[in-house]
């Protein structure tokens, strides 16, 4: 499945430019399959589409390459690179955005993306997408060996999602993301609080309100009563039945949130 | 075309939902060509999608596969089923989404889908779309017989659309759907306002604002006058030309809005 | 790579009306590839439209087949038409919106599509995009001759974008496009200004703020200091670092705002 190339940005879906890289890639290898992950992660916002990445991956064919590009320092001198990892191929600025997928998966070679060869003739400082990962990541699917695409590099940008703390008698969590239904998903995996609890029961605090439950499913709750549900991402996430429990906390995307879950 | 499947959904496009359902259903089978219908659907507006639905499958390929997830039951005991029709088969929870556009199809067998050979190995409780629908579509795809998916079931749940109510000297329709341009989708038929018009004109008011005419074209009216068109749905609408006619009415998608056509 | 379509519309995401026609498409020829250039045209924008057209087609394959519906006059008698260019083919109205691309790549041969053959059965007055659009242009990928789409014709709506003005000591320009990452696309090119410039230096103001720089990338600058760099689209494009120039100007898109450079 070298052939599929999943593209995750943060270009929007208003403008030409995810046609454009579409357009570059089918010029070069008409093969190539396509699929959108989102290309609406926020502008330049490196951590959401980190953690977009991170849990999409695993679900997608082996052996294919993502492609995303969320790269605030386009144009400056932060390279341009490639990871092969045990069962993917990561294409991407050198933000740290590749690492914690390709951390997961296990890294088995990195890349410095630096034969032109690969490249569009005209590299812009405005749009590397376009002109360097697009063209490469066309080449590595119609063929083109990995570690011909640039030199071997040592060390890329790291960047790891922000751990709940635990302390003897609280854990303390936040909201890391919110989706389209406003379900506010946490930085606490699930066996991670039953690890805490050690059977115990819980108190939860988001926002000045309250969390009282660990629910197995949507349905089985009361209206006007959040609970934690272990999510699609494998998150802990706190929800309501049939609301947003974005709205229901008052929740801004941008703003840190903490959660303090006590034993009882 | 049974390898081509088309998506409805209200998974929105900021998250990584809609990848993962296609990154699932490659995995098991390269093979599918995927179609997006839309997946902008409201939040759980099972309505919405049953209607979008119905008002599209038609010009799909014959042969092909409707994967159709908005799903506020999920993880409840709502059945996931699968319906084959005189040209397609449709798969999604037993909310009644399928209904509209099966029945319309003509409705051949139904499944309940139960065997888990054919779903992913960890089942959430969250996002059936990713871990029984996408899989089993992929299954049926790549040449699995439609009745090995399940146990035949004989009733499905129903989702039957407001009909306009037919009065002696007037017709009460209501807007069932507004469209990205503004267009108000009503709930009646050309063919319907004529058969109870029987040659004789009309008056129509909706939202406090009256509309005069039937018209064969947008471009035909004048501004600031509203008229009935024949839509692409294949309903009458209530259009301005050049203009909103959401604006001009005022009206809210959410909010059930009366419209009066009275023979004069 | 005649057997791939780029498409280009004002229909939203919400709706079915991209779905259908992708649909329409796949139905008559299933083996069209379908690449989506942006379908968030705000409505009825024909210069919108047709710039993003004109700084797209150059990036895609060439032989394929572009498919743009932004049509206010759907249902009045514009044309439905064709065009044959070096490189590609172009299906659209006549209203202008293919002429800039069109005209760049060169014109060989112009059609009205008048043979109903190669359309749906029926034709609506609402969505040709889906009852002549898509069905002419999977005819076309599948082999049909393109002189047999029609008749030919020898002129059809031109739309030149507004050029700077230029005067003795000044340049006039205007902001044509704002992108999802609020850089302002001017309608000057950097080799315009240039020439214009002659070796000299240049004061700019913009919306009563005043623009001192032409960089060659984002990162090398300070923040609140707003600069020309040579965009994606290939113009000048007013920019800041890390920030929307959107938002630093207070530029709304609808509206037209000037720009000022001054040779000093």
């Amino acid at each position: 499945m070298k052939n599929t190339v999943a593209l995750l940005t943060d270009f929007g879906l208003n403008d030409n430019y995810v046609g454009v890289v579409k357009g570059v890639i089918l010029t070069i290898n008409p093969r190539v399959k396509l699929i959108d992950i989102t290309h609406r992660i926020k502008s330049h916002k490196i951590n959401e589409a980190a953690f977009v990445l991170r849990t999409s991956f695993s679900y997608f064919p082996k052996g294919m390459v993502f492609l995303v590009v969320v790269d605030p320092g386009v144009g400056s001198s932060r390279a341009a690179i490639a990871i092969k990892t045990k069962n993917y191929y990561f294409l991407g600025p050198d933000n740290g955005v590749l690492w914690p997928a390709a951390e997961a998966d296990g890294i088995k070679k990195m890349i410095e993306l630096n034969d032109k060869r690969f490249f569009l003739k005209n590299i812009s400082s405005t749009f590397q997408g376009r002109d360097i990962f697009a063209p490469v990541a066309a080449h590595l699917c119609g063929g083109v060996y990995f570690s011909h695409l640039g030199k071997a590099i040592e060390r890329i940008k790291k960047l790891d999602f922000v751990l709940p703390k635990e302390k003897r008698r609280f854990l303390e969590g936040e909201v890391i993301y919110i989706d389209k239904f406003g379900n506010l998903v946490t930085n606490i995996e699930k066996s991670f609080l039953q690890k805490f609890l050690k059977g115990k029961k819980f108190r939860a605090t988001l926002a000045g309100k309250k969390i009282k439950t660990l629910s197995g499913s949507y349905v089985k709750n009361r209206p006007n009563e959040p609970f934690f549900i272990e999510g699609s991402f494998g998150y802990l996430e706190v929800s309501l039945k049939g609301e947003s429990a974005k709205n229901y906390f008052k929740i801004s995307p941008g703003k840190k949130t903490k959660l303090i879950i006590k034993k009882i």
